[in-house]
């Protein structure tokens, strides 16, 4: 089974807009056995994407579009559909009563434009939309599934797992011959070229039995490599036996720099074992600014183990909230080890929580001197039994800068927790 | 001029990473005059590699390709280059040097891997990265430029803004004829139909001057719908005369949601009225967890007026930190317009800050209960004359609602600010 995306829309191609719903939905039919193995974004113009829809049909078994199907009068998806497949609209009663309901419910008046939200063509059937007024466009014709979807995530994402997902499982069940699984590691602070010499020679890494392959891909990502295996097997048990010797193998070369074993972020990991372990953490906050709070709070259930958040910006509120101590500040500066160090253990003792972690920095663009550069950032660590504060040189961008030291605090935290040391 | 970017890697089919390379490449590309027409993405895959760059060759002027430039085994974009442009690998001295310091700068060893980043094909010129190994390859041939650059986008954004996009300023100065110019307007809190209605005849809106034209396009985001104006005109003065009589008549019909006329997201617009007026700012989080602060210190210089944030998730640091009466929280519970203005409150006095915010709320999935649903949150807001806290029913899902409400909040002191009611 081969699909093609083709997300629609002039603000993708002017760079207004981040192309997710893509990845998304690839992620998603790999997992259904169907390979997506074309991405392709066009400008909303109608001569583009009926050229595109006719290509689509020629190559691939699933054809997924998204974008353009909108109230307003750039939207024009629905419109190249018609034509598309010489169809005509027809008036699909339970999305007029729906839109109508939406409405309703938000207490909002219902423009007039809504209503031809509820037209669709009449070789299609409409997906339920819950979350907005466009509905799905399915159609399965000559045995290829076509189905547009509106452009905003969470609605793209509500229809295709009501949707279009169960159509597709149902109509390509018994077609799929070969099973693909993937899994990834996430490993962090080592550099790709290290993590693959270390790895060695790759073939035997993924050596695989006949009639099956593996892959491993190494994907970066700032402060962070994510190894991806992926392999093919007859069926889903050799398949996850697969995944599971070269698994294995990685894992002992590289095993202690991988954090996560199942797609969970740095914060849901340390989250996790804090559970685990009945710990409970604070953070104090200099250089990222809240980040690391948001990040942990991110997680359900975070309020079973993160009790107390400070971003701490200035002098003062260092000193008058937690209680770091003014001599400290004057002798090392706000950006120093001692002070990481204060922080963290300031913090935990006031919050009366097991652990306590602090970041303080110069997150940049300014405010760089002649021995702090850009990028210095210390990382403070505290719990009952040891305080420390860990350097590092980070980039010239704040942002950056911010989410690194906000993922490297939370690896400290794991390290500690497994007894990792820190290299 | 055309364009087209196209983006190679495995991991992108099957959803691993989200395209932003793509995004941005077109954005900078459009502010050039030249309009990229397509993204495409496509496997690490020699064949399918190939095709896409003869059919690239055959329709646009400029060729971007991002992506499998890396040391490892899975990285065949250079290779498909050379074989595209039938041409040999050479060792490019600088890179050498180049890629020598980056590991002895980092202190890491540098894996033997790491030599082969030094080769190019001999029809390019290396565009150097300062932030990695792999430097742009850079190709220009029969009228065309090709330029491929690793897609981790950090060095990809370096290899753009100091070597591609000043070679393309020189190469195309005298070509492009039409100057394309366009500018976005972001809104708030109103729906993307009410904001059309509003707007009435859109062409009456788009009224242009012969030889040029305009476009509006809606697009919407979490609580946000941005108006993009785009136009077409003969020089660039007539442009921007185009572009800011559209404008003046979007804002005569719906001015007062529009938050933002440059760009700039809310915590940039709210924390530049702050620092206008000489105002300081103070932040309590509950169902937000520290989102808000963190967006606020995104923006450089932020400690102008970012004094204290606080991440009272417990009712006990509501208490202990904040100040937060327990009777209030006994009467009322943690999630009420009560408490929520007595964060606020307790903030702002407790910090000296001018204002003081706030938000209370069931984030989900868990936490409901009958009469207080997931997605129900209270924002409080307090400076001198006034406080108050507002109700809202936001989504079913975490992250978006810590988002709406964290923009909420923030779009709550911007019309305090400017004295825009609350309706």
């Amino acid at each position: 089974m081969k699909a093609v995306v083709i997300t629609i829309g002039d603000e993708l191609l002017i760079g207004q807009i981040v192309n997710t719903n893509s990845a998304w939905l690839s992620e998603k039919l790999f997992a259904l056995g169907i390979s997506v193995e074309r991405h392709i974004v066009i400008a909303d113009d109608e001569k583009q994407i009926l050229s595109e829809f006719k290509s689509a049909f020629n190559n691939y078994n699933v054809i997924i579009v998204t974008g353009g199907l909108g109230p307003t009068h750039d939207d024009i998806t629905k419109k190249c559909i018609t034509k598309f497949f010489k169809s005509k609209m027809v008036l699909d009663v339970n999305t007029l009563k729906h839109v109508k309901n939406i409405f309703k419910r938000r207490g909002l008046q219902m423009a007039d434009n809504n209503i031809c939200q509820a037209l669709i063509p009449d070789v299609s059937v409409a997906l339920q939309n819950a979350h907005g007024t466009a509905p799905g466009i399915l159609i399965d014709k000559g045995g290829r599934v076509f189905c547009a979807m509106p452009g905003v995530p969470y609605e793209m994402k509500y229809i295709s797992e009501t949707g279009l997902f169960p159509y597709l499982i149902k109509k390509f069940k018994k077609k799929t011959k070969k099973v693909l699984l993937q899994k990834t590691l996430h490993t962090i602070g080592v550099s790709e070229s290290l993590l693959s010499q270390k790895m060695g020679d790759i073939n035997s890494v993924l050596k695989s039995p006949r009639g099956s392959s593996a892959k491993l891909a190494f994907l970066p990502r700032p402060f962070e490599v994510r190894l991806r295996i992926n392999v093919e097997a007859k069926n889903k048990l050799s398949a996850s036996h697969l995944i599971a010797s070269v698994e294995k193998r990685i894992k002992s070369k590289v095993g202690k720099h991988i954090y996560s074993y199942n797609e969970h972020p740095i914060e849901k990991v340390v989250g996790d074992l804090l559970k685990r372990k009945k710990l409970t953490l604070s953070v104090a906050e200099s250089c990222t600014g809240g980040l690391i709070s948001s990040m942990i709070t991110d997680i359900p259930g975070s309020s079973a183990y993160f009790i107390d958040g400070v971003v701490s910006y200035s002098n003062e509120t260092k000193m008058k909230f937690l209680g770091v101590n003014e001599s400290t500040l004057i002798a090392h500066g706000a950006v120093s080890p001692q002070t990481a160090r204060e922080m963290a253990v300031d913090v935990r003792k006031r919050s009366g929580t097991d652990i306590g972690i602090s970041t303080t920095g110069i997150a940049g663009p300014t405010g760089a001197t002649k021995t702090k550069p850009v990028g210095l950032v210390y990382i403070g660590y505290s719990d009952k039994s040891s305080s420390f504060a860990l350097k590092f040189i980070l980039t010239k961008d704040r942002l950056r800068n911010k989410e690194m030291a906000s993922k490297m605090a939370l690896e400290i935290v794991r390290r500690k927790l497994l007894k990792i040391k820190n290299d």
